[in-house]
This record gives C-alpha cells, structure tokens and sequence, in this order.
C-alpha cells in the first residue's frame, strides 16, 4: 500500500464523515483515489477532498470493487449490511458504528490502548463509542499504575454525538429560544437548548441505557479486564463537539494525584491540564478541534483512601470517532 | 406572630431575593410589613410585592428595628456584618449565605429532613447551598432505609446559582453567539454559553473547590452523619435555573430501586418521574418552577450489590434557595 490506498468513505455527508475527510487530508494519509459513498438523499451532493470536489455516490454491493481501505460512519444497520461485502471484496473496513464492536472475531480499537488486538483482524476491525474512547483513554494509564478496580463514570456528552442532526437541533432551538419563538424537539426525545437529557440510545428493562451499557462492555473489551466494575451515567448536554466525563476511579494499589498525572503526561495522546490556581482545567471549548483528549481536576478521593478523581475533555468527533478511525488505518499501515 | 411578621428582605434584587418576594406572596406568608434591602447602588429601585411597589433601602445597622424576621440572600460578607444586628435586634435570620453554615451554634436546615434542629436556634438559622439542598432530598430517604456509606455525587449546575449576574452572563454570550459576535467571559472564569466549566467556587490545596467542600460538609451536618464518605465534583453548566445532580450511593443494607423508588415517593418535598420507557426523567426544564426536587433514572448500580444510581434535579432558585428559607420560616411560625 506504500503508494497510497484506495479509500472509500462510507457515511461522508455525516459529521464523523466529514471529519474523517478533513484529517484524511490533514495528516496527509496517503490516499490513492477516494470515494465517498452516503445513502440514496445524498446523492447529487459532493464534499470536499484535498482541493477537489467528490460527487456522492449511493453505496450499493458494487461499491467495494478496487477500495482497499473503508472508513464507516454510517448506522449500525448499513454496516452490518455493506462492511461484510466490502471485507469480501479485499477491503479493510474501518466501522465507527455498534454493528461490530462486541463481535470477539472483531478487534475494538482505540490504538493507544491496544494497537496490538489489530494482528489478529478479518478485514473488520471496529471503533468504540465515543464517550467509551474518551472514558477509555486516562483509565488505560491509571490501570497500569494501580491496577483498576471500579469506575463511576458521569457524562457531559455533546449533541454532535448525534451526527448533524444533533448540531443543527441544538442550533436550531438556540436561535429561536434569542427569537423567543417556541422550541420543538425534532431529533432529541426533548429539547436540548439550555436542558440536559439523561437520556442517551435507548432504555434496557434494568434502567441503563444502551450507551451506558456500551461504556461498560466496550471499556471491559478495549481494556481487556472483562470484570472491570463500571457504574456509568450518560448525559446529553447543550454542547457541540466536545464530550466530557467525571471520573472516579478506584484501584488495587494507591495512586497519588501526582503519580496519576505523571502516568497521564507519559501517555500518548493524552494531556494534562491541571492547574487550577490559574484557571486552567480542560472545557469542552477549550479541547474542541484537538487530537488529544485532556485531563484535570486530577485529585484524591476524599471518601477513599485508594481511588481518585478526574475530569477528562475529548473532541467527540475526532478522538470520539473520526481521528480514532484514522489512527487504526495509519496502524495498519505500520504493519 | 399570628396576626402576622414583620418581614425584612435582604438582598431583596438578586435572584433568590425576588424569588423570596414572590414566594411570600404565592405562599401566603402572613406578612404584617415588609422592607426590602439591598446594597447602595440599588436604592432608588423597588420591588414588587403583592400588587405594591417596596422602595429597596440601603442595609444599615439600623434596618432591623422592629422586624420579626429576616431573609438574607446578600453574599457572607454581608451576612456575617448584618445577620448578628439584626438577631441583636429580635429578628430572627434566615441566612442563604456560606457565612454561618458550618458554625455549631447555628441549625443548617432542610426543613423535610431535620426541622427539629430549629429548636435550638438562637437567632441565626442557615440554609445549605443550593447543590447540597438537591442532594440531601434522596439521600435523606435512602439513608434511612439504608444507611448510607458513600456518596460519589456529580453535579450540573445551573447558571442561576451565581445570581442575576450569572443569568445575565448565559443569555448575553448565547444572544452574541447567534450574532456571530465574539463571546466574552464577564462574570464566569470563562465562557459559558454552549461550554461546561468544572470550576465553582475557589479552589482549595487538594484540588477541591469551595462548593465541593460544601457539598461534603453541609450534607454531613444537615443529615447529621459526621463521617459521611462523599466525593463530590461540581460542574456549572449553560442552563438557567435548576441544578441536575448524578448520584452514586452505596449503603450498609441493600436498597432495591422499588424500594427506592417508594421512600423517595412518601419523603415530603420529593417526587418520582422514573417511566423510561415513556421517555419520563427529571430535567431541568421540567423542573424549572416546581417546588419540588424530582429523582428519576434509578437503577441498580451494576458494579456494587448495595449501590444505586439515581438523577435527581432541583430549581434552585425555589428548593435551592428561597423555598427552603420560606420553608424554615413556616416551621419557626408552626412552633
């Protein structure tokens, strides 16, 4: 592939599509041809790739012929559909959606953590969810250090989680609430603006919600402790791109807040902002159109002698989603 | 006092000020006189107040003369020169403020969970922090079916809990923001409108905040368990007026979540919005407005045998604030 890689870009009108094209371009992957495939409205549109304008194709069975490499950003339901054909046709098939990740066949990748699981792929290899990469990123280095035990996790999740529609909602009810016009729901099961939703993915019959269940099973995958305790929370915020947890996170053996933030400092693709003195903790505005995700308010849990509690800041559509995609294909292309 | 109190309202322009002036009246508080004080630069202004205008006076040594009792919403400065003139005066003070929480002396009251501490009180009563009120409602239930051991609770505060200008500083920045116009931080440390700030109150040498240490400390006082493990993390969110607060709570005896569910629902002050399945959880918009706290999303934590997750969300202008101070009063004109 030393002389670039045919890609097709499955889902490009969405916002991780999208994305996935800006960093395709921005860590100048070495693309061959591209193409970019959506459902049936889309055809007609194009979007932008390195100068060109690519016309939107509708993805069919015949649209693998030839690709070598397909980022997926479409729905579950798509990917279960097309990701088998395209791994038929000789792809490699990069899926950002669920359809795969609890698959034991299918690695679920977040490179930092476990570029290793990559060896063994079938021609699927999946993405986690964002708010589990996010999650995922400062307990792989807290777990090396003290050996996780359990994690309550609480989240600040952005509307872009949602893909554009979740964007334009939040846009949408923002201006007409300055109108003072009245706010529908559309896309949200309530509204967004100025409220919270606890409410993410559908409800199970004990209370959780899918992405809830998805932090707890895709971070016991990625992390390779599948007993790991995770009692999580999920949040739909009025934010745009940037999806933050509240972390407590208690280990085997003590950790010290210093010892933590040496750990995070050292991991790559983390970083740390942690002086409060002056201000400076990680915010949804601040980490917004970075690669790294940040941590802060690292400090000691005052209720336990042997757990800690952070505050991590991630963008949810590049280490959430479209960068994470990305670094799986640079790895593959190490190897 | 029966044939009715003489009133006093200090900090009669903030937030919860008007909030108190509104719920005197909706309460029918038996007001005898009323008189409205705020600092210097609002005098010439007036409140409204049962169909009449109040002209607000500039707080001085001499405005207790003759009042019954008086509700402090100034800041603890305020309080901690004023509130003990005016106890010297015969009134009794209701004070929102920090300044005599944490004083032995003094009752910190949530009149649902330990009205009987009024009893005691000589002249000073304190009401809690808004975020701490919210989060005490549930845990008072819950301790008493069973115990409580550990709280890890993770708040979203609503803008309103920094006053008038807190509101004022989310609706500006959202009104330049559909503008187009830059977004400038005046009151908050940094821009709220579509971001979270994990940072309220000032900071600490263990990385704690001020409203943090609240949290632990006035829950622990108020539900009188001295040794209350808690691990508190306060994030100030882009929502007017009613604080969301992620509650993890582990107990000595198990609690099923109907059993939950069931306390919650006859604890005084507290309701139940759990129907996932229709789509029915508290939220601040919801709440906004009510008097009382609302608990959904209560589930089973799946990582511990004795721990429920639960969401409960507050107004924190009325429960958080003024309610509670009325509240108090009511109890005082009971005894």
């Amino acid at each position: 592939m030393a002389s670039g890689v045919a890609v097709a870009v499955v889902g490009a009108t969405g916002a991780v599509g999208e994305t996935t094209l800006k960093l395709l371009e921005e860590r100048r992957f070495p693309v061959k041809s591209l193409r970019a495939y959506a459902s049936e409205r889309s055809v007609g549109k194009t979007v932008n790739f390195s100068a060109e304008r690519i016309p939107v194709e509708k993805l069919s069975s015949s649209s693998f012929k030839g690709i070598e490499m397909a980022f997926f950003s479409a729905g579950a339901a798509q990917a279960k559909e097309f990701a088998p054909m395209a791994a038929a046709a000789g792809a490699v098939v990069i899926d950002k959606s669920s359809a795969f990740r609890m698959d034991s066949k299918v690695p679920l990748v977040v490179p930092e953590i476990n570029a290793h699981t990559l060896r063994g792929h079938q021609g699927i290899i999946a993405c986690p969810n964002c708010t589990t990469i996010i999650t995922a990123m400062p307990l792989k280095p807290l777990h090396d250090s003290g050996r996780l035990q359990r994690v309550v996790a609480t989240s600040y999740q952005a509307v872009s989680g949602a893909g554009v529609k979740g964007i334009e909602e939040l846009r949408r009810q923002t201006e007409a609430w300055v109108r003072g016009d009245p706010i529908e729901p559309r896309y949200f099961a309530h509204r967004i603006a100025f409220n919270l939703i606890p409410h993410i993915d559908s409800f199970g019959p004990d209370g959780y919600t899918g992405e809830e269940k998805k932090l707890i099973n895709e971070v016991r995958k990625i992390l390779e402790l599948p007993d790991l305790a995770i009692s999580p929370t999920t949040v739909r915020v009025p934010v745009f791109t940037a999806h933050s947890i509240a972390i407590n996170a208690q280990t085997e053996l003590p950790v010290s807040p210093d010892q933590a933030r040496e750990a995070f400092r050292r991991f790559p693709g983390l970083q740390v902002w942690d002086t409060p003195g002056e201000n400076r903790y990680p915010m949804p505005v601040s980490v917004e159109g970075q690669d790294d995700c940040v941590v802060g308010r690292i400090r000691q849990d005052l209720s336990h002698a042997r757990a800690l509690n952070l505050w991590v800041v991630g963008d949810q559509l590049r280490k959430g989603a479209a960068l994470n995609g990305l670094q799986i294909a640079e790895g593959l292309l190490r190897q």
